[in-house]
């Protein structure tokens, strides 16, 4: 299997010995939180008993803090596994997705077989998705992606736009699946979200994840918010029943508690996205987007990553994602420290 | 979703405030090991990464343990991802399950609307799987699954019968998925497994999990040991890339060095399923097959589950199972003391 995501710490330390500085995936820079750390710690030691598999009370939590009915949560072992149970249970034979965009979209509709249209995000307009998506989405269309704000060009979508896309989709019977995983990322969130539309449309599926805001990559959980009941229950029977482990829902349920920290994370993100992008232009990148805790640039220096890898920091090479070629990079924002520690080594290749 | 296993302690404490003592899930009553518990404890501070999706160390060091390539192993979050991989991976049109056992195979194999044909185990051979079962498989036959020692019956399968089954599938092209997930609480685990034959067997899948031996079962973690790499490729791409967790790795390298914690085990279950088997039988229960860590039986107190619920102890009504009726029950074999306090409760429900 090729790795084709970033994050492959441990493919740098079984080569070199050595802990990488890693900027190649989107995680939270200040670490799994304290209180996530103490729950997982207490409830280990009741590992031995199966998990819920309704996630009850992780459920009950969630609903109080999105403010979504309870029958319209489903967890699972990360946003990425929602994408492959959404895959299993709804079996499109037709979807369109933008282009760059979060792989596992398409390599979950793979699994069924579905035929996938690329809309290609164009770099005239700053990989910003236009008005004209809608227009690919036919009565054939069984399913839509739309990243929000998107991996890996750090880009958000007004909510009209997204109005019009959904308005259009229930028009087609076609599902429109909102990925808005790196959403409380954003200076503001309220303003991207269509959350409040998935009681009134059963076609609206919003996907989440604990993995980037609360540094619990490793702990796998994520889930999506539906109307559609029906669907919700689709997907729970298209995998295991006890996806989620224990330790990951009382992760969960700790993690909704850890209001400061959220706080503290959104401040170092905004001051230090600002910093990085700044720093980077000035290295002779072309910056774009970067709403969210991850920069894409653009770079002459094409095999940037080997070499930034080579002095013991991992970026994203995005030459891999389709609609995107060689010289376009992504790199998480980082601490204060971390940052000027990328930004060095920057300099010292690109010079 | 109707909750089909046993296990659901998480209902009876909403429903109760109380922690119910549960003989409903097949799990290790020693309860997870030390060694696993600091493992998770020392991984989740580093759980802000992402895990490892080939999960190399842990292949490593299970490729030691089974004396298995490691290009054999694929892990999983539990037997149960493994099965829902399998089917997903392998899309079979019509498979071969005996009845009753495991709900799961089923389950798995309608996520991709395979036609599931049952081979009814018969209660006058003591629900024994016989050679007959052999005359069973067709060129028209995808897949069979035999679990072994089986769920819930407890029943063993002895290798030449195995041996005649991998043959005749070899022979009509059908991939022969043996479940070995109970195999290690035998009296003579080697004297069962078809291990020793993936090598030569590109068509057997043999399934493992950590769940019930190392106590794990909240943990996630699972794992298939098969000699055609295509297929563990396959099944690889057939879910989310970070299927298993950081923490269930280490948890998973840390108990395979739990040699001493295995002994106690094993003879804890050898002595308890012994007395247990004998106190039901007195107790006026029809007594089958049992060899693993639960013990199977008939009872012409058809609400004994509930009665046994109001007194705070589940047992698996086994009602549900395709090939059963009302009237069949399984216990897990626990601890001296559990044990003692679930055949007084037995005493007081039945008399």
């Amino acid at each position: 299997m090729a790795l084709i995501h970033g994050g492959d710490c441990e493919g740098y330390i079984l080569e070199t010995g050595k802990m990488p500085l890693d900027f190649s995936a989107n995680c939270n820079p200040l670490g799994t939180p304290d209180g996530v750390v103490k729950a997982v710690c207490d409830s280990v030691k009741n590992a031995s008993a199966y998990p819920d598999p309704l996630c009850r009370r992780l459920v009950k939590a969630l609903s109080q803090s999105e403010g979504v009915s309870e029958k319209a949560i489903l967890c699972g072992a990360g946003a990425a596994d929602i994408i492959f149970r959404l895959a299993a249970a709804l079996k499109p034979k037709k979807a369109l997705v933008t282009a760059p965009t979060f792989a596992e979209y398409e390599l979950a509709l793979n699994t069924v077989d579905c035929e996938t249209e690329h809309y290609f995000l164009k770099e005239e307009n700053g990989f910003a998705l236009s008005e004209d998506f809608t227009e690919r989405i036919t009565p054939k269309t069984d399913i839509v992606f739309v990243c929000n704000p998107n991996n890996p060009t750090g880009n958000t979508t007004e909510r009209p736009v997204l109005e019009t896309i959904l308005e259009r989709c229930s028009k087609t019977g076609t599902l429109l699946v909102l990925d808005e995983c790196f959403n409380d990322f954003l200076d503001e969130p309220e303003r991207y979200t269509l959350k409040d539309k998935i009681k009134e449309n059963k076609n609206l599926i919003i996907l989440k994840a604990f993995t980037k805001l609360y540094g619990m990559a490793g702990i796998r959980l994520g889930y999506c918010l539906c109307g559609d009941g029906e669907l919700i229950e689709k997907m729970r029977e298209a995998g295991q029943p006890w996806g989620v482990s224990s330790l990951a829902q009382e992760a969960g349920i700790a993690a909704l508690s850890e209001k400061e920290y959220v706080v503290r994370t959104k401040a170092l993100i905004k001051e230090e996205r600002k910093r990085l992008k700044e720093a980077l232009s000035e290295l002779g990148a072309e910056v774009f987007g970067g709403e969210a805790n991850y920069i894409f640039f653009k770079c002459k220096v094409y095999d940037l990553a080997t070499k930034m890898r080579s002095e013991g920091v991992l970026i994203r090479d995005c030459s891999n994602y389709c609609g995107l070629e060689k010289g376009y990079f992504r790199v998480a924002v980082r601490t204060r420290e971390e940052n000027d520690r990328l930004l060095e080594t920057l300099e010292k290749v690109i010079k």
